[in-house]
C-alpha cells in the first residue's frame, strides 16, 4: 500500500485541501480543535475524512481549514483545525447563538446584522468568544453526517455507516480517530489565571470564566459559589450551637432545613437570570440534535430541516423498562454490599472478643478497606454501564443526555455514600458512631479529594515534564533533520506509518509554530470529564452537611473550609493540569437541581427522626407515650415538608424582569410573523385579483 | 332640571349617536351586551356614558352601536349594544383571539388574512362565535378608560375618576350602571340544549358549549365528565370491596389514592390539549390587564402600550402580608366555631343523660343547626371579603384574580366542610361516627345542592313568569300608550325618570322587536357567578370520596349518582335558570387544580392514618409494639407520597404533540423577527451608504 504513490481512495487528491492561494499564503488562523488520528488508520480512510472537513457543505462537509503537524515518527497525523472568519459568522448564525446587541437586547445573532452586534470600537473578530469559537468548529467536525452514498468508512468494509450519523462520532467509537480536544490560548489564560486562583479573596471572574470556558464551566463555579456564601449561615447557627444547650439543636436542624430549601429555590432563580444573559435560556428538549442522536433522517416537525428523527415514545420505553429496573438492581447490589461490609466488620469484632483474635487491628479495618475497594471498581463499571444506557436510550439534545447520565449515577452514588450512615443512624442507632463517621468521612473525602484533583495531577505533570521534555525535542529535532533526507526509510518504515503522498496531501504548519508545542503539552493532559465529578463532590458534601445536621452541626464549618480551598484548586486545575474542555452550553444544573432538592427533601425526613431518637429532648417530655413523641415528630415532618412546599410555589422560577423580557421578545416575534404572514396574504390576494380581473371579470 | 330641553352635559348632544344616514336605515345588529342604568342616574352623567360608548376611539370612545329599549316607567334605561361588522373583527385581532386557519394551524386571527380563516363555503359572519362576539362587546365597553380631563363623573362631583380606570365598571361599582348582562340566542339555545340535557346518555358536546358559553363553562363540564369517568374506577372497587374481608381495603385504598394522582396529571394533559386547540395556552399574567386592574398610566414594558402599570411586587406585598394573615385568622376562627358546636352538641347530650333534659329530641340536633347557619352566614361574608382583598390586591389580568380568589375561598370552605369531619376520625376517633357523617353530608349535601342548582330556581321562575307577565305586558302596552299623549305628564313626573330629551336623543328600538322581552325576561332571571359554585361542589365531594375513602368505599357509588344528575342539572341551569353568563376565556382549572392536587395529598395522609387506626387490621399483627406499627403506616405513607412526586415529575404537563406545534409556532415567530430585522438592517445600511457616498466618498 505505502508503495503507490496515488492512494486507493475514493477522495480526491488531485488538489490538496485549503489550497487556493490566498489561503496558504497567509498565516493559519488560531487553530480551535486538534484532531488526533489513529496511528493504524489506513490512507484512504484517513483521506476521506480530511476531505469531508475541508470540502464544501454541499458535497456533505464541514468547510474547515486544516493543517497538519510536522509528522513525528511512532504517531498518527495530528490536524489543526480552524475556520474562516466568514465561517464563524455564518455558523453563529444557523446555531442562533444569542448575543447581547447595541440596545442591550439578547437576541439572535444574524449576519446581515452584524452592525447591530458590535458595539462601538469593537471589532468583528472579537465578537464570538474563543470559547463559542471552539464550540462553533466543534459543532461543524461532529455535524458531518454520513451521506446516502456512503455506506462505509473507506477502506473498513466492516465498519458500516448508515445515512445521518457522525462521522467523527462514529470515528472516536472506532478509534480511527484517537482523541480531538481543543487547544488552549495561554495569553488569555494567563489573564483568567490572576484574576482567578491566584485572586484569592476577590470575587471570581464569572464572565471571564464563561467567555474562556464556555457556559457548562462558568455555572458549575457560580454554583460553587453561591453554594458557600449560603453555607456560611449554617456554619455561624454550628459555632453558635457549641454555646447552648444541646436541646435547642431541634432549632436550629429546623432553620437550616428551611435555609437550606430557601436556597435551592433563589439558585433556581439565579440559574434563569444567568441563562438569560447567556442566552441559553430558550434551550429546549426540541432543539439541535446532539452529534450521536440516531434516527432516520427526516424532516423536522419543528423546524423543518433535514435531521435524523426518533420516536420521543421509544426513549421513554426504553427509559422506564429496561434503563430503570437495570439501576435499581445496582442500587440493591451496592446496598447488599454495603450490608456485607458491615456484618463481615461485626463478625470480625465478635470474633476477637471470644476467641482474642490475635490478628491485631488491622484486621478489624480490612471489611472497610476491602469495600472501598469494591466501592471503586463498582463506580467505574457502573459509570460505564449509566453512559451506555443513556446513549442507547437516545436522547436527542446533550442536555437530556447529560440529565438522564447524571440521575442514573447519582442514585447510585447516593447509596455508596450515605447508606452506610442511614445505617448506622436508623438501624445500628448509634449516635456517636453516626457523629464520628461522619466527621471521619467529611475530613477524608475531601482531603482524598484535594489531593487527587490538585496535588496528584501536579506532581504527575511534574514527573511528567521532566521525563518527556527531553524526549519530545529529541523527536521533534530529529524528526526535521530526517524530514529531507529520509524520505525513503520513512516509506519503508513500518506499516502504520503514514505514506508520504497523505502527508503531502495535508498543508503542513511550520515547524517553528508555537502552537505544535502547545498540542504536544495538552495531548499529554489529563481529559476534563465535564462537571460532573465536581457537582457530584458538591452534592455528597451537601449531604454529609444537611442530611445528618442535627448529630454534628460543625459539618457546615469543615465544608466551607473546604469550599474556599476547593474554588482555587478546581480552578487551578482546568486552567493548568487539565486539557482545555469543551465549551457546553447549559441553562440550568439540571439533574444537580433536583437532586439536591430532593436530598433537602430528605434531610427534613431525616432530622426529624434523629431529633425524635434524640435521648436529650425525650427527656423534655417524659409525660408522654412513645407513639405520641413519635407523631409529635411525624406532624413537625408533614409541617416542614409542607412549608417547603409553600415555599416552592411562592418563590417564582424566574424573576420579574427575566419573564418582563422573555414575554417582550416573545411578543416582537409574534408580531413579526403576523406581520410577515400579514404581507404574504396581502400580495396573495393582490395576485388573486389580478387573476380575476385579468380573465373573467366577476366583480365588475 | 327636566324642565329644560338642553341638559347640562358636556356630552354633545347635538347629534344622536349612531345616527348617520345608512346606520339608521338598516336593521340593528344581533344585541350582544344589555346595560341597565340605574332609574337615579342623573342625565348629563347619562349622555356622557352613552357619548363614551358611542363615540370614536380616538375621543376615548368604544365605537359601539346602540339602541335604548322602549321606556317603561319607574325603570332605569335600558340599552342593547352591538357593534359593526367591522368592528368585530378588528377588536378580534387586537385582543389576539386564535382562530384555526385553512391548514388546521391555530393562530392570532388578522383583518387582513381573513381569507385564511374561512373554510370553503364560511362566510365572514360565521367566523366569530357568539360567545367571542358578546366577549369583544364586553371588552371594549369596559375598557372605556377615563382620559386626563376626566376627573369626575359629569353630575356627581363626588365620583373621582384617575386616569386610566375603566369607566363602566366604576359606575358598576357607585351603582350608576345596574347591571350588565349578554342575552341569550334562543334559536342557538334550543339547539344546544337538545344535544346537551336532553341527550342523556350521548356524550356531551363539548365544542358547542364552548362555542355558546365560552371556555370557562365549557372546561367545567369537561372536567365533570373526565372525573365522573375516573370515579367509575373507585366505584367498582367500592362495590368489590362488600365482597371481601375487611382487611383488603388497604389495597384498595392505596390504589384509590394513586388512581386519583394519575386523574389529575392526566387531566393537566387535558387542559392543555384544549388550551391549545382553543388558543388559550398562551395566556400569562403579562396579558392585556383586566377592567378593574388599578395603577398608574404607562408604557407596558411588554407590548409597548398605553396601560395601566402597577408594580408586581406592591401585588405580592399584599397578598402575603396582608391577605394571607386575614385569610388565616378567619379560617382559625371557622374552625374554632367548629368546636364550639361540637362542644354545645357534647353538653347538650350530658344534660340530657345526667338531667334528663325533657326537651327532646330537637334540643340536641339544635347545635348543628345554629352551626349550619352560622356557617352560611360566615360564608358568605367571608365570600365578600375575600373577593374585596383580591381585588385590592389588584392583579393584572383575569385569570390570576380568580385564582387567587378562589384559593382563598377555597381554603375556608376547607375548614368549614372538612373539619369536623376530621375532628370526628382523630380526635374522638370514631369511624361509625364517622362513616354515618359521611354518607348524611354526601347525601344531604348533594341533594341541597342539586334541589338549591335545578329545582327551586325553577319554581321561582314558574311563580314569577305567573306573577310578572301580566304586568309586563302592561307596562309595555300602558308605555305605548302614554307614548304620544303623556310627554307632559311624564316631564313632570318623580325626579328620577330621565328626561324626554335623553330619551330622543338615543335611538329606539322598534317596540314590536322580540329582543325586548328578552330582554326583560333575562334581567329578572338570576345571576351566573361563574363556575366557582359548580367547582366547589365538586371540591368537596372529592373531598368526601377520597379523604376518606378507607372508612366509606361506598362514597365514590353516590358520587357518581350525583354526577350523572348533576351535568345534565348544570346543563339546563345554565341554559333555562340563569341570565346567559359572560363568555371566559381560561387556559385551565387554575386554582381548583393545585386544590384537588393538595387534596390528593392529604388523603394519602388521612387514609394512611385512618388504617393504621382500624383495629381490624391491627389484628393482623398483634407481636408488633405501638410505635412499629405506626411507623410501618408512616413508611407506607411517605412510600405514597414518593410515587406520587415520581408521578408528577413522569408524566409531563403537555402531550407531546402540543409541544411540537407550541415550539412550531415558536420557531416560526423568531424566524419572522429574525427576517423582519434582517430587512430593517439592509434598508439602514443602505441609507447610511448613501448619505456617506453622497456627501463625503469616505471610502472611494
Amino acid at each position: 500500500m505505502t508503495k503507490k504513490r496515488q492512494p486507493q481512495s475514493d477522495g480526491d487528491m488531485s488538489a490538496s485541501p485549503n489550497d487556493s492561494s490566498e489561503e496558504s499564503a497567509v498565516v493559519f488562523p488560531p487553530t480551535y480543535i486538534i484532531v488526533q488520528f489513529s496511528k493504524r488508520i489506513r490512507a484512504t480512510a484517513l483521506v476521506w475524512l480530511v476531505n469531508k472537513v475541508c470540502s464544501k457543505r454541499l458535497d456533505g462537509g464541514a468547510e474547515l481549514l486544516v493543517r497538519r503537524q510536522p509528522h513525528r515518527d511512532g504517531e498518527g497525523v495530528t490536524l489543526h483545525v480552524s475556520a474562516s472568519k466568514i465561517k464563524f459568522l455564518e455558523v453563529a448564525e444557523e446555531l442562533e447563538l444569542k448575543k447581547r446587541d447595541r440596545c442591550g437586547l439578547i437576541r439572535e445573532f444574524t449576519v446581515s446584522q452584524l452592525d447591530d452586534f458590535l458595539e462601538d470600537g469593537m471589532h468583528v473578530d472579537d465578537l464570538l468568544t474563543t470559547a463559542e469559537r471552539q464550540y462553533i468548529v466543534r459543532h461543524e467536525l461532529e455535524n458531518i453526517r454520513t451521506l446516502k452514498e456512503d455506506d462505509q468508512v473507506p477502506g473498513y468494509p466492516a465498519f458500516r455507516l448508515y445515512e445521518g450519523q457522525s462521522i467523527v462520532q462514529m470515528c472516536l467509537h472506532w478509534k480511527l480517530v484517537k482523541r480531538m480536544y481543543p487547544l488552549h490560548d495561554m495569553e488569555a489564560l494567563d489573564k483568567l489565571g490572576k484574576k482567578w486562583y491566584w485572586a484569592l479573596f476577590q470575587k471570581q471572574p464569572f464572565e471571564d470564566i464563561r467567555l474562556y470556558f464556555g457556559e457548562a464551566v462558568a455555572l458549575y463555579f457560580t454554583f460553587l459559589g453561591f453554594y458557600t456564601t449560603a453555607l456560611l449561615v449554617p456554619m455561624f447557627l454550628g459555632f453558635l450551637q457549641l454555646f447552648l444547650p444541646t436541646e435547642s439543636i431541634a432549632f436550629f436542624c429546623v432553620f437550616n432545613v428551611l435555609w437550606m430549601t430557601v436556597f435551592l429555590e433563589v439558585w433556581k432563580r439565579k440559574c434563569s437570570e444567568l441563562a438569560f444573559t447567556w442566552g441559553t435560556i430558550g434551550m429546549t428538549s426540541l432543539d439541535e440534535p446532539r452529534a450521536n442522536y440516531r434516527g432516520v433522517m427526516g424532516i423536522d416537525e419543528v423546524t423543518g430541516r433535514y435531521q435524523p428523527q426518533f420516536p420521543r415514545w421509544k426513549t421513554n420505553a426504553r427509559l422506564y423498562c429496561v434503563s430503570l429496573p437495570i439501576v435499581f438492581v445496582c442500587m440493591v447490589g451496592a446496598f447488599f454490599v454495603m450490608l456485607a461490609s458491615f456484618w463481615a466488620e461485626e463478625l470480625l469484632l465478635n470474633m476477637k472478643k471470644q476467641q482474642s483474635l490475635e490478628a491485631g487491628e488491622i484486621v478489624v479495618l480490612l471489611p472497610s478497606i476491602i469495600y472501598s475497594a469494591v466501592v471503586f471498581i463498582m463506580n467505574s463499571c457502573y459509570r460505564k454501564v449509566a453512559t451506555w444506557l443513556t446513549e442507547w436510550e437516545n436522547h436527542r439534545t446533550q442536555s437530556q443526555f447529560d440529565r438522564h447520565r447524571v440521575t442514573k449515577l447519582v442514585l447510585f452514588e447516593f447509596v455508596n455514600n450515605f447508606m452506610s450512615l442511614f445505617y448506622i443512624a436508623f438501624y445500628v442507632q448509634d449516635m456517636d458512631m453516626l457523629k464520628n463517621q461522619l466527621a471521619v468521612m467529611l475530613l477524608i473525602f475531601q482531603a482524598i479529594n484535594n489531593f487527587q484533583e490538585a496535588i496528584l495531577p501536579l506532581l504527575i505533570k511534574y514527573y511528567n515534564k521532566r521525563v518527556t521534555k527531553a524526549l519530545k525535542f529529541d523527536a521533534i529535532l530529529g524528526n526535521k533533520k530526517t524530514d529531507e533526507s529520509g524520505r525513503k526509510k520513512k516509506s519503508l518504515s513500518v506499516n502504520h506509518e503514514p505514506s508520504r503522498a497523505i502527508l503531502d496531501y495535508i498543508p503542513e504548519l511550520d515547524s517553528d509554530d508555537p502552537r505544535i508545542e502547545l498540542a504536544i503539552c495538552e495531548g499529554e493532559m489529563e481529559d476534563y470529564e465535564g462537571t460532573y465529578d465536581d457537582y457530584l463532590e458538591m452534592f455528597i458534601q451537601f449531604g454529609y452537611v444537611f442530611l445528618f445536621s442535627s448529630v454534628y452541626p460543625m459539618a457546615a464549618f469543615w465544608a466551607v473550609a473546604n469550599n474556599i480551598m476547593e474554588i482555587r484548586a478546581d480552578a487551578f486545575k482546568l486552567c493548568r493540569l487539565y486539557r482545555r474542555p469543551v465549551a457546553k452550553r447549559v441553562k440550568d444544573t439540571g439533574a444537580w437541581q433536583r437532586a439536591f432538592e430532593i436530598v433537602g427533601a430528605m434531610s427534613i425526613m431525616t432530622n426529624c427522626s434523629l431529633l425524635c431518637m434524640s435521648p436529650q429532648l425525650r427527656r423534655l417530655a417524659p409525660t408522654m407515650t412513645s407513639v405520641e413523641w413519635v407523631l409529635v415528630f411525624v406532624v413537625l415532618e408533614h409541617m416542614l415538608l409542607g412549608i417547603r412546599h409553600f415555599l416552592h410555589l411562592v418563590i417564582p422560577d424566574r424573576p420579574e424582569w427575566v419573564r418582563v423580557a422573555l414575554a417582550r421578545i416573545n411578543h416582537l416575534s409574534k408580531r413579526a410573523l403576523k406581520n410577515e404572514r400579514m404581507l404574504k396574504s396581502r400580495r396573495h390576494i393582490l395576485r388573486r385579483y389580478k387573476t380575476v380581473h385579468g380573465s373573467h371579470n366577476y366583480n365588475s
